[in-house]
């Protein structure tokens, strides 16, 4: 098979990862008979740098002509402390979000034998832990009309969601549930919120669709405390973007393999894949990054948008491998032990796939 | 000294805490020589199956004649999977919180030594934890217009935050930092939110009042990691109201003491102490709730709303005392020990003053 992969390196350490998951995805190519074209394009602050805006149109185009887009992170110090300045990378991701429509933002959260004692909690809480949320990402109070009045003394934000917003991405959650252990919960807040009311109402009609899916109905607050008491009683997770942003970082640091662990953003014209780690500034050019997550990245690609579950497959192997030979860059490697770079670890799993 | 207080003991296990913390409170006013007066009202679904609605106009009328309320637990099954039912307990809580003026929700979490192992988290994770939120309680996306178009099939909530209701709340805040380590947090989403950016900006033009105050300003994704990362790096943090819900409800269970957390609400007529648990229906009337978190709610009211720091402290020496000695309800006791019931922690608190 061809495939056409736009590729958004970004800012701060996005190359040296990015790099390494090209790297990897050449040699499964390879190995596979695949063959894959690499258009790179700008987005982040080295885009507003370059062009004065951090989602160019030239860069969407490029999105919009390719079979998927593979994603490192944007973001730099200079714009930090400062959320009202006119033009920020951040910017970026919500319109690169919005025109692309990447309306499901999946992020798993699973961990790795070897590296479970990384976790902040106790072992027996997070052994066996394997969830997905699917966050809601192009709706609710991001994208709703915000403002001032009152000569700059009052702000609003606006939440809005309508029905089929809610049920397109509650198909995916049952659809998700359906592959794996057939449970679904909905986070919501519908004991105060009318789009939490929306969002319960419509999924509860969709049961009936789905008769195998148990679902259960969460609220937010409940969820952000049993994710750190029994993250591994839930499975499926679906939510409304403000809420998943929260829980699915809540979600990220429990397993101890945040710096491993994958996302996709699947939308109506392509789908997205990105290390759900930042930018990491202070670590740029130093090639000691952790490439493993971007790399799963790209293996969640190789499955979701391409539908090769064997190439997806011998990447996941070759990274367990990896980890429990100690191939790990500094973040993963124990006291006194050899670490190493990020490139030695992209060029160890391309010699031993 | 003489106290008018208001008495609103709730649903569920709510009237069984709140017995002990009368009680415990009766002994500390008479060893101190004060005198204390109870008016009970009704709240929630008692309130609801009584005269029809959750915050009868009665209550709140004994609420604003008191110095302080007291306040144990609201909610009944049967009001659980009905969000939008017509009227339900919860409702009673927001429309006390309005009326009230209960606009700072002050929720520490804090570790017991003897209760460190409860917790989730590593040992080393929690050790040294004390940190205090404050969440602003009677503003927000809990109290904008809400509502439904297009034939119910969109649905909207508004977030309004003026800057006076920041300065409110963020003087506290400040306050608070004062008498603590002097380190503030403010936890917001300024990178997407205007009413983010009113908050922030709003603390930074405040910080020039307290010199000695070191601000922090961190997205509200961002401390949702921290917090199970490393919460013994926070101490007093400030945020808008549904950040607050979800943030203070994690931090409580990362303690692993979370049956022992009290509350306060601090407002413009009076202020209301509470546990932070729920009314936890299945073991109303069994005699098996820990009274804890209610008693140590009334020992802040002592402290907070009274000027009482030695009764307070009273109070909380002898709930240290009990911890220590083992006499704790089921939730409690390390397995095969002796448990002792909801009065029995109570009589004892009493004799050991
Ligand atoms: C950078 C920010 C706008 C973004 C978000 O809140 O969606 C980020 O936190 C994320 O979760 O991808
Ligand atoms: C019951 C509910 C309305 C309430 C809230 O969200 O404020 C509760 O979760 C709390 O935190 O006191």
């Amino acid at each position: 098979m061809k495939f056409n992969i736009a590729l958004l390196a970004g800012d701060g350490i996005g190359p040296e990862v990015i790099n390494e998951a090209v790297k990897v995805s050449d040699a499964i190519a390879k190995k596979f008979n695949h063959e894959i074209t690499w258009t790179s394009a700008l987005t982040g602050a080295c885009a507003i740098d370059a062009v004065g805006v951090p989602y160019p149109d030239e860069t969407h185009e490029i999105c919009m002509a390719a079979d998927a887009v593979l994603f490192g992170a944007i973001g730099h110090p200079k714009y930090d402390n400062d959320p009202s300045a006119p033009v920020r990378p951040e910017q970026g991701l919500l319109l690169m979000r919005k025109k692309l429509g990447l309306f499901a933002n999946v992020r798993p959260t699973f961990t790795f034998p070897s590296l479970i004692d990384n976790s902040p909690l106790k072992r027996e809480r997070i052994e066996g832990t394997d969830l997905v949320f699917l966050r809601e990402l192009t709706g609710g109070i991001y994208f709703g009309e915000k403002g001032r009045r009152d000569d700059g003394e009052t702000a609003f934000d606006n939440c809005v969601y309508t029905r089929a917003e809610v049920q397109r991405l509650a198909k995916k959650g049952f659809e998700l549930a359906m592959t794996r252990s057939k449970k679904l919960c909905c986070v919501d807040k519908a004991n105060v919120l009318e789009t939490s009311r929306l969002w319960r109402e419509t999924v509860q009609a969709m049961e009936k669709d789905y008769p195998e899916v148990t679902v259960s109905y969460e609220f937010v607050d409940a969820v952000a405390m049993r994710l750190v008491q029994w993250p591994n009683s839930y499975d499926v997770l679906i939510t409304e973007n403000l809420f998943g942003d929260i829980l699915t970082d809540e979600a990220s640091v429990i397993s101890g393999s945040m710096g491993l662990m994958p996302s996709a953003s699947v939308g109506e014209h392509t789908s997205l894949y990105e290390p759900i780690h930042g930018s990491y500034p202070q670590a740029t050019g130093l090639n000691i990054a952790n490439p493993l997550a971007t790399i799963l990245s790209a293996a969640m690609m190789f499955e979701d948008a391409f539908g090769l579950k064997d190439e997806a497959e011998a990447i996941r192997a070759v990274v367990n491998k990896s980890l429990e030979q100690g191939i790990v860059t500094e973040d993963l490697a124990a006291k006194g032990t050899k670490t190493y770079k990020t490139s030695e670890v992209g060029d160890w799993l391309v010699a031993n796939l």
